[in-house]
Formats: structure tokens, sequence, C-alpha cells
């Protein structure tokens, strides 16, 4: 079994320079009909080849007026027209002709009579007159070459008398898709196959940017099935792109193809996700390997095939939109690479606030719900919370600026508040949002703390947290939090006292989660020592996940509220009832947003879709505390 | 002939809210294919079907342990394990199955033979697992409603088990041109008949959108043929659009046809351009009237149309994107009316200058050149040079950024060099370009100012203008300024004496242009009196536009550059040579973009193109006078 040494470490921009170096690429010219050129790329500057308007005409409804005529008119000594010896009724866009040089406007005309018109001041010459080529004259640039087409573009260049245009062809695009493990359709989908995703992201990046793809069928780890499709896509396509295989794998075959066949330029770079990236040439064609994981293939697309593919069609890479934003929670990097980000981002009192999302390059939704990207270079180790980074902006602005920004437990129920306005919610758990929001880095924090003292929610560590400050807490819902297990509950677990039981591996919540609280008081009240539980160690992040986790027998139980076990169909044993609030600043109750937060629990709407989820009670929702 | 009184003038925000208010839209569904759904809006939230992955899976290449067997292992005291036995051999995406719960990268195993390895560290249980659902859990929400699906979404919709989603219908829109004047083909045009562009500006607006166009055929202006055509496309599509005709001319019948059908909403919005929209509903679909002129038609569609489209669509009006400006220019408005101006943008000295484009609503080059609109709001007289100005923006800030500003005197080199560089290049004459660089609104000022004293070009006005700035005059072109006049002279001009003749109408450029500098020099030299002059009132903005005044005969004579003449085939007398140069501050000399400028001016392409233009000479190009 051959098994290579780990790849290159190349810096990204490196390897950029280097492949456009050794790339030649040569756009392609074709003329096309200006009524299909939208979004097409001009290759050359078009000239009109009409004036417009082609003819003087009239810029009014009034009357056409031979402006030496109507010289001396005054409010006091008014001038007669007649009809077709000293004026013409016209209408906008008419033709004015000689012997008239002038319009009056239909509004200063005093009509006596069918013939008869009187005016009080005079018409210069041209007077409302739109001359030929006002607009546009003939031989004049109508755009420049290297000029994405809009609309408006459409109706100068028609107005310009042209009729078709040159524009870069659109490169053609073969996507490869690799492993003997990916399947075409979800009916396909059994243990140790994988629906085939990344191809559709490559084939809708292509038609965005505006290539045309080419989606190949799948190939099977092969050495030969793969050069194969390689070579013949070579012949048939502009560009290359070949999904995993790209790494250096018993199965990856891809470098080995490109190399026996053509040039491998630069294989592994210093960038993560995407260090198992090809840049290759064969047959003077480029072709790029790209790595699996969703995040990685993603990122290699829009750091390495994006340029390629703007270069065919004679345009420059888009210069990023960066945006400085405030770092809530910490990340670290690797010296060696390069490390990309993903973070969402909202405005809390005016400050952009950027969160990170998960960072495993398997998770696309970390791609779904991202607003920026946040680069780490090289040799650096991270950064902390607080620190201002920069991102790179995947949403607008102004959109950005309308979200409310929820940082904090998780519940399910968020998900419902998402579709229904514009919420940014982050799960770090209670405690995490408490701190989040004394650094005044979200509008609210979701939370379902106990005091082990009191046996009471919330309110204590509202006050020792924010002591001093006014704070509004808005009563959220009522559930229920309890075990989760297997359908039957087969070990039947009914206590923590159950969860030490050598058949027993339990799926834990992270530090700081009220769930983890919960779990930490009902262990030290019962006696109970943590390190005795198997999987105590490994935590997840949201009930989802751990009720994952026992759907899919890598645990047999968990804690978490029963919206969750009912969702994958699981089983549950109640054990405590709870209280999941939003604390908030009670100077945010004045913002648009935290009104229409309130607004929504309080719906009927809200409750009945947080009734269909199961578990929930709605007792005092929507209600305001003031704690001072 | 029936001639209306003008129609109402609304406030905009007023007639868009008495619309929406009448309006019933309820967006259809429809389910579609994810592979087939970029761009669409979800009309529901949607929830995972599988979890992703959907199996316990291998993160790394590498080998799969037994966890607990691993136990203990260090540096000192490896641990030895089997083929088949202890671990299996293990690829990234490889299901990971019992006995086996944790794997270790190949890189940490020491391979001591085909069945053995060596381990020096323990693996902890699912360390480099992918777990279940780790991506996606079943039953989880991927997208909220009302979400405009990109290429990750279609990946993260695929990953989750979706096929199908429903999405709000694509609108249809119907476009109906009238105008009895208007012709479908540049083979039509003639005096009198103006090629449809706005049809296609609006068709392939409405593709932006997401809705579908429907273009009938142009309708003549008869009332019978537009009520008919207007009931047709109500039957058949969602929204109407009917383009001209719209105001309350002899020949205007849309709102008589709509009032007889349906209702009229609005008739008239003080808004300019635009005035004259009609806002009407017929068998509760929406009508829009729309103005002829090509601005006013884009901004009445920006304004009133894109909105109702977006509501079909699920979709809120984007928030603009507004950036503050400092005005170049001084732009007056009417009390009445909003009033809309088309700015160019560009970042001088870190600051945002935007410079008002031509407003005439039939200027459809304005759209084309503009990076942003700048609204005057009613009750607001106007703005002056140097006021700070909202913008909302046609194209992204860093974009913008990148472009060389020049404000100054005309030239059609400048095109070529827009061609070749991102250039903003606006005409407001040799002075007005001085004026600008002293504000320091500009980077580069093209200058052709004459000396009346010393003959000298340009020194000694930067001498005066800049006293005790250190600048830099790039030298740009010699050209012969000098009569433009109709194909063998038949006037036979030859001197300023001769633009005062009975039989010749002159065509004169704006005051503060370097050409009306020349002119008026030399009308004093040789005593003639400027008022004796026909046209000497009327003012062109750039040489292009003196030519086709000549070519078009509402002039027979303008004093302009040789190679405008040539450009539409007129003749020329040549007057005098003179010397075109750009005028900076030094400092600026080191700006990429400058140097990139001089570069351009240097290059044999450059010349090659200037040259062809005819009437040029490159004594200096490109060489640098340092003026203290």
């Amino acid at each position: 079994m051959s098994r290579k040494a780990y790849i290159d470490n190349i810096d990204v921009n490196l390897a950029i320079d280097e492949y456009f170096k050794k790339l030649e690429i040569n756009p392609k010219e074709e003329l096309i009909k200006v009524k299909d050129s939208l979004n097409r790329v001009t290759s050359r500057a078009v000239y009109a080849k009409l004036s417009s308007p082609s003819y003087n005409s009239a810029a009014m409804d009034g009357i056409a007026v031979i402006s030496d005529y109507t010289t001396g008119a005054t409010e006091s000594e008014p001038k007669t027209l007649k009809l077709n010896e000293d004026f013409i009724y016209i209408n906008t866009g008419n033709p004015v002709k000689e012997p008239f040089d002038a319009v009056i406007m239909i509004e200063d005309c005093i009509i006596k009579d069918e013939d008869t018109i009187e005016i009080l001041s005079p018409a210069y010459p041209y007077q409302h007159i739109r001359q030929i080529g006002e607009d546009i004259v003939a031989t004049e640039m109508i755009l420049p070459s290297r000029h994405k087409i809009r609309p408006v573009d459409i109706g100068a260049l028609i107005s310009g008398g042209i009729d078709e245009i040159s524009v870069y062809e659109k490169p053609k695009v073969a996507l490869i898709p690799t492993g003997s493990e990916i399947v075409e359709n979800v009916e396909e989908v059994v243990e140790g196959k994988i629906i085939d995703s990344n191809s559709y992201v490559f084939e809708n990046l292509v038609l965005e940017l505006g290539g045309i793809p080419n989606k190949g069928s799948i190939a099977v780890d092969e050495y030969e099935t793969i050069k194969a499709m390689v070579l013949e896509a070579v012949e048939k396509n502009d560009i290359v792109l070949v999904n995993a295989g790209s790494s250096a794998g018993t199965m990856d075959y891809t470098v080995d193809v490109i190399d026996e066949i053509g040039e491998v330029v630069v294989h592994g770079v210093a960038m993560k996700p995407g260090k198992p990236t090809i840049l290759g040439i064969v047959k003077g064609k480029p072709i790029i390997g790209i790595p699996g994981y969703p995040v990685s293939s993603y990122l290699v697309f829009d750091v390495f095939v994006k340029p390629v593919i703007l270069k065919f069609l004679g345009l420059e890479d888009d210069k990023d939109e960066i945006a400085k934003a405030t770092l809530t929670k910490r990340v670290v990097s690797s010296l060696k690479n390069e490390e990309i980000i993903r973070v969402t981002l909202g405005f809390v009192d005016d400050k952009l606030i950027a969160t990170p999302l998960q960072s495993g390059a398997g998770v696309i939704m970390s791609l779904v719900k991202a607003d920026g990207l946040c680069k780490i270079p090289r040799n650096v180790e991270g950064y902390d919370v607080s620190d201002t980074v920069d991102v790179k902006l995947l949403r607008p602005l102004n959109q950005i600026k309308e979200s409310l920004v929820s940082i904090g437990s998780h519940d399910i129920c968020m998900d419902i508040v998402a579709d229904m306005m514009k919420l940014k919610s982050t799960h770090v758990g209670s405690m995490g949002g408490i701190l989040s929001l004394r650094r005044r880095e979200c509008h609210l924090a979701p939370i379902h703390l106990l005091d082990a003292d009191t046996g009471e929610y919330n309110i204590s560590y509202v006050r020792k947290y924010f002591n001093g400050e006014k704070m509004a807490l808005i009563k959220g819902l009522n559930r229920i939090q309890g075990f989760i297990v297997e359908k039957g509950n087969p070990l039947n677990i009914q206590s923590v006292n159950d969860l030490v039981r050598e058949d027993v591996v339990f799926a834990n919540r992270q530090r700081g989660s009220g769930t983890r609280v919960l779990l930490d008081y009902e262990l030290a009240k019962n006696d109970v020592n943590p390190e005795k539980i198997k999987g105590y160690q490994r935590e997840f992040s949201t009930h989802m996940a751990v009720a994952a986790a026992v759907k899919n027998k890598s645990a047999n139980v968990g804690l978490g509220v029963y919206s969750a076990s009912k969702a994958l169909d699981l089983d549950f044993y109640p054990l405590k009832p709870e209280e999941y609030d939003f604390l908030t600043y009670a100077k945010n109750l004045e913002l648009d947003r935290i009104k229409e937060f309130i607004e929504i629990l309080k719906s009927e709407e809200f409750k009945n879709r947080v009734d269909a989820l199961g578990g929930y009670g709605f007792e005092n929702t929507g209600e305001i505390i003031i704690i001072e």
C-alpha cells in the first residue's frame, strides 16, 4: 500500500503568482446580439454608430414656433400666433423642422381658439428641443472594453445604433466529481456513501461568474478512470476541476494523473481549510484539484478557481469588500497556515461584531450562516476576544445592520424566530451569552441558569453579572430538561445515578451552557462523581447534537430538552422544568428589532409553531421583568 | 384637440404607500428541484431530511483504532497495533464501525511492517471522527423562508437530503411599448422615429430581479389598440408595464385606458425625472405607466416597479447602500419635486467626491456613467459646491476606490485612456478643472489655457491659481483648434470675422472651457463683438457636441479640435495649435493611479490609437514639468 508523505505548504499568494506566471490564458472573443448581452463582458470598446436622438425633437408637449418671431412677447404685450403659420402642435419626441426652431410648453400657451394661441414671453432658439446627439454623438465611446454589461448599458447600446458587440467567450468549466464513496442521488445515501453536493455548488458558482459548467458523471477512485476523464475534459473545456482525491492518500490519484499528462505547479498550500489543493496545467489548460470537504472546496474555488475564470472573461478579480469588526470569541490558528474563519456579523451599539462559526472543514452550514470570512495570516497564533479583525463581507453591510444579534443558550425555538425576523443567533451557552452581553457584543442573550442556592432561574445571575446596570429579562418559554434516550429507554435511565453505570455512555454539553450547569448541579446534589461518567469529556454544543449522538448510538443518553428528543423520534425521561428567558439592557427595549422580537414571542403564530415542537409552556412569554 | 391640464404632484413615498395599501399581492408558490434553485426565494423554511454526515466517518487519512486499547501509549512506551485486530487502514470519509471508535492520523503512525504499527500517544474516543450530524442534524432548519438561494445553500440542501423545495413563483411582467414614433430595429430609424431601447432595459431589469419579462410588440398611439393590449396583458401576466404615453398629452392614452378598465391610484409624482408616472390597478393586478425618456423610465422602474416585483418574490426592497460624498458642482432643483441626480464618484485624498452628470431625462449615458444617485428632496433648492450629500451607490465603494478622477477640459483622447485604465473623466472646461483641483476634488485636471499676454499655454495659470503649491504639469498632446465646418466649407469660413456674417450660425462652447477662452481671445484680438454672433449664447460642453451641431445643421460652424471634425466626417479650417496637458499636485506623482496614467500616455498603444483620431502631436507626451 503506497502512502506518500504529505505535500507542500506553499504560501497562498506565492502559489497564485507561480500558477499565473505559468498559465497562458488568451480569452477568446465572440460576436453576440446586444439584446442577449446582459452580464457579458465587452472585449472591445464600443463606439456609437448613430447619434441619439438622431433628429432634432421636441423635449416637451406644446407648440413648435419660430424663435425670431416670438421676440418681444411680454405679459403686457403678448404675441398672437396662428396655427400652421406661426406654430404647430407638437408632442414630446416629434421632429422639429424648419422653419420652426423652438418649442413652447403647452402650459405656457393661452389658447384663444382652435387656430390661435397667445404667448407672454419669447422663445430662445432651440428652447425645449433635444438636439441631435444630445445623449450620444455617433462615433463616441459608449462602453469601454472589459465592461460587464448591465440593463442600462443595453439601452445605451441600442440607442447608439449597435446591434451586435464583441464579448469574451464564456469559459467552459469541466467539473469531475471523483470518489468511490460518492453517489448522485439521495436514495443512494447509505452507510459509507456520501451524496455529491460539491459539484452543484461549483456548477452554480461557475454560472454566477459567467462561465459554462460541464458536470461529468462521478468517477470511481481508479487511476485510469480518472486519467481518461481528465483527458476528455481537457479536450472539450477551457478549465478542468477535479473534486476530491487531491491529497496524498492511498486513493488520491489526481496529482499523479496530472503529473503524468501535464505539469503539477503546486501541490499543497498553506491555507486551512483547503490545504490539499493541486494547481496543474495539462495541454496548456488550467486543471485544479480541489479537496473534498465542502468548506475547503468552496474556499479553494474562491481563492484559486475564481481568478482563473475571471481571467478568461477579461475581468480582474474583484477587490474584496473589507470591514473592521470586533471578535466575540477567541480563535486559535496554526502558525503554519493561513486560516479562514467563517463569521456571522451584526451591529450592536453601532459597532460591527463578528462571531466565529464552527471551524470544521466539513461544516457547510458554517458557510450558509456566514456573513463574512476572516483570515488569520500565517505566523499569527489567533485572535482574542474583543480583538479588531478585518472581515471580507459576503453580504452587504446595510443588510447586516437589520439583524437582531442573539448570543447565548440554544433552543430549537430560535430557528422559528429566525424564520420570522432577521435574527443572527449563536449558541455559546447561557454563561457565554451573559459575558457577550456584558461586552456589548449582542442585543440579547438567551439564558436558563439555575441558582443552586435558591432553585430560582436567571434573576440572581443577572444581579451578579450586571450589578448597577438596568437590565430587562424578557420572559421566554417554560421547557423541560430530561434524559434523551433511545426509543423505549432500553437501559432504563431515570436519574443521574444511572449515568455512572458500566453500560452507559453519556453525551455531554459544553461548559458554560445552562444544561451543563443543571447537570453539574444534579450530580453534586446526588454525590455523583463526574469522572466516573463515560463520555463526560466529550462536549456537544446544541440539544440537537446531543440527540443526534443518541440517535446514532455513539451515546445512550444525554441531557437536553424534550423537543430535541421528539425531533429525532427518541424517548425522553423528564428531570426538571426550567425557564428559558432573554436578557437584554433595559435601554434596548427601545430598539425596533427588540420590539419586533417581543411581538413575535407574543404572537399566535410563534406559539403554535413552538407548541408543535413539543414540551413547551408559555406562562409569561413576552413579559418583561426590569432588574436594577 | 383635447389637452388635459397637468397631472398630480404627489410625494413619492406617499404615492408608494397609497399604492401598496390598495394593491393586494399574494405571491404564489411552486415546488422546484434544488439543483435548479439558484437565485430563487424560499417560500417556506427548509428542514433537513437527512443528517450530514449520515454515518460516523474518518475525518483524516490514517488508521481506525479502539480507543480503549490505545490508553497508556507514550513516546517511551509505544503501543504496538496489529492490522485487522487492533487497527485497519482508513481514508477520509470511510465509515468507522464497531469495534473501532477513533482515528489516528497516518503521520502519527510508525509503520513497522505491513501488518504492524506503533503509536506514541493514546487516541481519545471519537478522535478524528466526523460524527453523524456534525454538519446538519436531520429536522434542523437549513434555510429560513424568504431566503434567496446561493450556490452554498444548494450544497447544504443536497447534503441535508432535500431534493425539492417550495419557492415563490417568478412574476410574469408584461412590457408594452407604445408610441407611433417607436420602431423595433435600427434600420427603421429615420427622422421622427425612435428605436425602442427602454423595453430591453426593462426586460433585463426584470430578469435581474428574478421575474419573467414578456415583451409585447409596439403599440401605436390609439386608444383601442392600447386598451386591447393592456387587457390581454393583464390576463396573461402578474404585472403590466406600459411604457410612454403616461403623461397628459394629446396622444397619451394610458391613463384613460386604465381609468376605464380599472383604477388610477396615482397619476403624477413629485419626482424628477419621472413625474408623469401612473400607478394603476386593473383586475386586481398592478399596472404601471412609465414615462418615455430613458432616465425617467429607469428611475420610475427603480422606485415603483422594483418593490412590486420584489413583493411577488417574497422579498423586501433592498435597503440602499448610502455613502456621504462631497459635491464638485452646484446642482439646482425645483422646490416642487424630489430630484434625482446621477453622479460619478471617486476617492481623492481619502475623500469621496461626487460629480453630477448631465441632468436631462433623455441622457441615458448619464446612467451608464453614473456610480451613484443623489436625491435632492422637495423643498430644497439644490446643493452647492463642496456640500456633503448622501449618495445611493450603484457600484461598490471598493471598485470606486480604484479610479483615477479627472475633471477639466474635454478631449476625445480621454475615452482612450478610459478604455486602458480605470478613469472617471468629467468635462467642465479647463478653468472648472483648475478650481476642482484647488478644492482637491480630482486627481488631475486636463487643461489647455492660453495666456493672452504671453501666448504661452497653461504654466502661467498654474502659477496664478496654485501660488505656493508644488505642482506637476504632465505634458499631454499637441492638437489643433480650428473651425469645424460642413463638408466642403460651403460658407468659406476662415477667420473669426466670418462668424458675425448674417448667414452664419455658430455653435459655442461653455464659459470656462479652454476653447471658449481661445475664442474670446481671438474675438478680442480681432475686435469682433460677440453679441453679433448668432448662436454665441447657445453652449455645448464637448467638442463632439459642437461637431454634432454642425453635422445636423443646427449650426454652420463651431470651434473645436480636428479629431471631432474628422469623427463626424466634417471639414476643418485650422486656427491655432495648442497644448493639452494634465495638471496635478506634485505629491500625486507617487500615486499608483497617476503612475499608471503616465505609463499609458507614454505607451505605443495610446499613441497609435490617438494618432488614428487625427490631428494630434506627441512632442513631450508624458514628460513632467514641476512648477513651484
